[in-house]
């Protein structure tokens, strides 16, 4: 009898953004005349950059002959790429890695499920609360917690509150933890971590054995010095922390796929009989076997990102979003709302008015004003009473939602 | 205290394919001047089709402007795949599908290792011996074995040898399991299954409330009329079958990156309460959680495959393919050695000479002939004494590989 894996079905009935488009078309259906501006999943509106789009076209031609054909690739992804990515995206924060540290992979939603696979299911899993769901449900799906609780909260996962009190800052767990998650810009909340906060996270999972988790995703939206790009610009950081990272939002590759994690070979797992092991081992065995590599000319083009040219163009679009955050965060203010984000992340977490629930906000948002944003109670239960706005988006669209918001609720 | 899976310590040191990679580049270090014809892997060699070319450049174009932009696609891939590969893969054997049946993927390789998500570690799985790796592997690391014995078998995985004997036709496992993996064409041996005998699985599926994992990657490269494409072909299967294709050997999209898994809404698993679930609600939860769709102009490539000229230019390459493994399966025959596969399948299933050992077979071969193949043993212990040749390459090598041999062995 073919049993099933019954901790799906501990799941909340949709995903996050599944329910949102539901939502939309619902409401599109039943007002097909009605423009609505969806600032909600944070998906990239620009098209990809000349640069890269040439050498896209380009490796696409050299799989039109047999001289130039490429069939598999290196599963980590090609030599060249991984080294790009050390020699300009790391380098230049004083970091210093191998290419072998890094794992080209076709998105970081991929990777920070997948990594669960290389660790031992009775490891202890931190998580931010609000959360990008995936780190969630993807430690429920493989078994690692009980029933979800009236609250929201999985038996089994240690929840760490990110709250106004707190700066959206997680405070360290109460209990011992094996694995943490960070995501710094944070996606819901569009904060960023100091240099201190980082280094008191890498000090304690040092202490404590634990692993990092490091979700970069939104780094290229750091706008203001000083705040650090990469977990590895933190003493110590090598011995206790993975990282991921993404062209889907750096560079306008969501619908292009590709990303990357980065696995130190100073970072090293136990075993059962108490032995240190190789993480960096472990993935890439993981990657060998459940994995074929990026495509050929996706990877062609991920690589031009990184280029003189690629990077200025890719640079003045991060730029045009951050000015959307900007428009935004501003507008909203002037609305009377209480914002969050937007200045070092394409994310603005605002508090929705008079203690209405997310959804309600959503809803009223949407039938009032046209506009999609995400409830934040979708990203965890403290995310109840937040809304997060995202700035992808063309300027028109931005400009008329946060018009629209301003005549609904700014007096 | 971070812990590992310790499962993946029961692993083999070298996957398959990584070992053959090192072997080669030690041979080529060590002879710079050979010319080493590899027929290994089991990597295409043809460029793309100038249809699919033609269509990936315009899934790249479209990415240049913000009209024709393409941001986050849908995690199972465009509805209008789905729907080509229904009409142009599916109708023409008489098998209805619908487009939600249909998951689009980065390839077969992934997903016959991510579906074991979905599924209980209780179940009892059943694989060819030998047999395509990946399946093992995934198995093992997922933690559904013990450690492997001297033999080559993992404990608590049950085997069925495919052999010379029963036409490498597994037989019917004498144990009570829960998933079966079979491939047809198969890989490694090249055999194919007929209607009768998979007829025969799933009658015994249904019968054991099993589930069957059907590998098709190679079903292009049937040649004799009434030997199956699909599983779907057989009554009764979609009760007790999900389907893997790709694109990487149909239309040489091994660099590309694209597959799919076809999971009939009529499949279903059992609960730990015994109620029946879908699968392919079960498949759908993973992918919109783990997995965020194949690159735009990927399958904008992909659908190009089944238009009219697409596949008169790609069923030219598959022709072509299938001449090299006339070429190779006469050629050796011819040189005396024992053949099999490679009628219906890309694949030469050899037996080594004098008794050899499959690895001995390959490291003569690479020393004597500078030819590259695959030890049978590495796919199996019922694959030693065997060797798989690759009907992938161009032409001139392919002959001058027959030729090598032939001056070693043909007498």
């Amino acid at each position: 009898m073919a049993r099933i894996n019954d901790n799906y079905l501990k799941l909340q009935a949709g995903y996050l953004f599944p329910e949102i488009s539901r939502r939309i078309s619902e409401f599109t259906q039943a007002n097909p005349e009605a423009n609505v501006i969806r600032l909600g999943i944070g998906d990239v509106t620009r098209p990809l950059v000349p640069a890269v789009l040439k050498a896209f076209h380009e490796g696409v031609d050299e799989m039109a002959a047999v001289e130039t054909f490429h069939g598999y690739g290196p599963e980590q992804g090609y030599d060249w790429l991984a080294q790009t990515i050390v020699d300009k995206a790391y380098k230049p924060l004083g970091v210093d890695l191998k290419p072998s540290e890094v794992f080209i992979s076709d998105g970081s939603k991929c990777d920070t499920g997948n990594i669960l696979d290389i660790f031992d299911l009775g490891n202890k899993v931190a998580i931010g609360d609000p959360v990008y769901p995936v780190y969630n449900d993807t430690n429920v799906m493989v078994g690692r917690s009980g029933e979800m609780d009236d609250q929201g909260y999985y038996e089994g996962l240690v929840y760490m509150p990110c709250t106004e009190e707190n700066g959206f800052n997680p405070e360290f767990p109460k209990e011992k933890v094996d694995l943490i998650y960070l995501c710094f810009p944070n996606n819901p909340t569009g904060t960023v971590a100091t240099k201190e906060q980082l280094q008191g996270w890498v000090d304690y999972a040092l202490a404590n054995d634990a692993i990092i988790l490091f979700d970069a995703a939104y780094e290229a939206y750091i706008t203001e010095a000083g705040v650090p790009h990469s977990i590895y610009e933190i003493e110590g950081s090598k011995q206790c922390a993975m990282e991921f990272r993404s062209f889907s939002k750096t560079a306008g590759f969501t619908g292009v796929r590709c990303g990357l994690t980065v696995v130190p070979e100073e970072l090293m797992g136990t075993t059962a009989t108490g032995e240190k092991y190789s993480i960096n081992k472990l993935w890439n065995r993981r990657q060998c076997t459940k994995f074929n590599g990026v495509s050929y000319p996706v990877q062609k083009a991920a690589a031009a990102v990184y280029s003189d040219e690629g990077w200025a163009q890719t640079k003045e679009i991060i730029d045009f979003y951050m000015e959307n955050a900007r428009i935004i965060r501003e507008g909203l203010t002037t609305a009377g709302f209480q914002c969050f984000g937007g200045i070092n992340a394409p994310y603005i977490w605002l508090k929705t008015p008079a203690g209405m629930t997310s959804w309600d906000f959503f809803d009223k948002l949407l039938n009032e004003c046209f506009v999609v944003g995400t409830p934040g109670s979708g990203f965890g239960p403290s995310g109840e009473g937040y809304f997060r706005l995202s700035a992808f988006g063309e300027r028109d669209n931005i400009v008329k939602a946060v018009q629209r918001i301003k005549e609904k609720w700014g007096k």
